[in-house]
């Protein structure tokens, strides 16, 4: 696996990726009715924001990961970073390699802190996986999220400092 | 004063506002190199957001407010909102009648609660006020501000259910 940046050639495969993971609404924050381009411009940032993708073996993008300041201005010294992985390909430590480079390029970029605002609680692998990097859950919105199985469940706000 | 919904023709009296308080540095997440242009897209919002004015009664606007879902998808149950108010303008109840009017109107239009994610824990009396709507302080991420007097202050999350 190969974690690099992304490029306008990687879209189409992340776009699928969104698409299935945001449609079973169980960890995205994700609109069905959301067109390809507004997915895109969501997803493909510029920078000071990054994206990248990793890639198996046989050239495959697997997965996803973008970064931004989570606030402009006055706030824009905290990162903020979501992230994507191919269903299909869970447990192979996608999201590990990813969330690995995301904290090095942030803390090469200058942000002294990075915040998830929309951890679903019960995806308790990510939970688990953001934690084991040092994030910790500063509070939980509840109901936050429906989720399609368990109806409405708390969003975790997630944070460490860098 | 007079709270109703934000027309074009009002664009320019907030603009002239938002970069006031943005410049300021104090209250507001604002980047001061943000061009009208974005400034624009990013206050006047449209549907399911809203964005709304106080006018006072020559007419003059002094405060604005918007809305929009906090997250697409799963998470547009919960709303978000900013706000701002006319330096000059403050202590006469402006904010309170915008933030009465922005609480009826999210729960008309069904949402289940409502969030602030960047409440600057030095801005007591915005503090004050939100608490006096109902608002909780769910946590705040530190030093997530850089405060143009006090460099680095706290972020205030604040939340109520509608």
């Amino acid at each position: 696996m190969v974690i690099r940046e992304a490029t306008a050639e990687d879209w189409r495969a992340i776009w699928l990726i969104l698409k299935q993971e945001g449609t079973a609404g169980e960890t995205l924050t994700w609109d069905p009715t959301r067109t390809e381009a507004r997915a895109r411009a969501g997803w493909m940032r510029e920078l000071p924001g990054r994206t990248i993708v990793a890639v198996d073996d046989d050239g495959r993008v697997i997965g996803s990961a973008n970064t931004q300041p989570i606030h402009p201005g006055p706030g824009a010294h905290v990162a903020n970073a979501g992230f994507v992985v191919q269903p299909a390909r869970r447990g192979e430590g996608v999201g590990r390699a990813l969330c690995r480079h995301v904290l090095e390029q942030a803390r090469a970029d200058g942000y002294r802190a990075m915040q998830f605002n929309a951890v679903v609680e019960t995806n308790t692998p990510a939970v688990r996986l953001w934690r084991s990097f040092g994030f910790q859950i500063l509070t939980t919105v509840p109901e936050a999220f429906r989720h399609a199985t368990y109806g409405y469940v708390g969003l975790h706000i997630m944070y460490r400092a860098l």
